[in-house]
């Protein structure tokens, strides 16, 4: 399943959004003008696609090509979309269980924690276009391959997962520290979705606002400073207990 | 509490052996000869010490100074004798509860077990002198400082750790996929040490001969392939679950 991850040209990208390639980021030079970049530069934008403005090295380092100030970096994996999981998974006759990541950066935490969740029997992960770990290489080497085993969507924003969940009868859990409740006294024999922040912010507070029910883990120590990843895993296990 | 951390020249690091340095690793400079050498080399040997044999370029890149072949890592932190603490733990009447790493390698999940084990309330971890991951300045990184907050006891052997624990009333559980019941069948309420296995290996055959208690985490999907500082966070937050 895994392919080429890099292209480049501003024509070639420009190709490969229209006829839907898995754009997982667009590298773009800084400071460049002209009539074709500009509409890949729309064309960037209205995709809402994960775009960064770099240095002309940083685009000579991802490719030695004549990228002409355009370098765009493919998924190594298809992206499942939301509403179609969704269906399938209720309509499966399985208890969904959904992981939501708001933003994780550091891609060897997303790679463990597509690990855990390919072994806690997850759903589905859903991460937001924008702002997270890349879905690439990296992740494919630090996830053990597990990233193909497991379906992936990607949305615009978190929030729109959670209302699409709770729109299909689905729980959303917010594994968070700002929370009265402890992890062993939420239900996970409902169908549920669990939300994990990023390494350094956690969980956005709107997401915070709109979720049903928030959970933390007992921190029994003088540091709480659990990994994002280990407390992933905390939270699954948990859902896993009450399940089986 | 974080000090100066390497050592150089020959008699230095006899001396800082002498007197009761904590070592954590002596690089030895490969195909050396000489008497003070070869007194520093018998030294090593005999105190059980953490070696390697590393061409000079290794030596140079560890310090600029005139090292004669020889540099040292001091650890940092002090490490607490196994025995003492122990005692110290059982008399405080806090039920035990140990982890055990047989050679763990990668500071990474190292530093994020450290951080887990702070957080669930672990009364102190066990390493073995040779062949896990060192403590050193990346160590305090990883463990985002909790290595400062955590007792960490050097043995010669995982198995005299395990020996120890079981003569002092501390029941012995293998985390290993090698295991007919499941975390969640073990009794975590009593006196207990868990013992965590090495990323690529696992916990060695001789250790897992000896064990009161084998577990395994549940596995769900296709891929059994856990990152172990995620497992080791399952099995402690099993252990929190069942205490509280």
């Amino acid at each position: 399943m895994e392919k080429e991850t890099t292209i480049f040209g501003i024509r070639a990208i420009i190709e490969a959004i229209h006829s839907g390639e898995n754009i997982d980021k667009v590298f773009l030079q800084k400071g460049l003008r002209g009539d074709l970049f500009s509409e890949l530069e729309n064309l960037v934008r209205s995709e809402g696609l994960n775009t960064s403005y770099v240095p002309v090295e940083k685009l000579n380092r991802l490719t030695k090509k004549n990228h002409q100030g355009a370098v765009a970096q493919i998924a190594p994996i298809a992206f499942h979309d939301l509403e179609n999981l969704v269906m399938e998974v209720v309509e499966s006759g399985k208890t969904p269980l959904f992981l939501i990541l708001d933003q994780l950066s550091d891609v060897r935490n997303f790679g463990a924690i597509i690990r855990t969740a390919e072994c806690t029997g997850v759903s589905g992960i859903i991460i937001q276009k924008k702002g997270g770990a890349p879905v690439n290489g990296d992740t494919v080497k630090t996830s053990a391959g597990a990233i193909f085993k497991i379906p992936i969507c990607k949305v615009d924003h978190v929030k729109d997962a959670v209302f699409y969940m709770q729109a299909s009868g689905i729980k959303v859990i917010a594994a968070t520290e700002k929370a009265e409740d402890q992890v062993y006294d939420i239900s996970f024999t409902e169908p549920c979705a669990i939300i994990m922040g990023s390494e350094g912010k956690g969980i956005n507070p709107s997401v915070l606002k709109v979720v049903d029910q928030k959970a933390k883990l007992p921190i029994l120590g003088e540091i709480a400073s659990l990994n994002v990843s280990v407390a992933c895993g905390a939270f699954l296990y948990e859902a896993v207990r009450q399940r089986l």
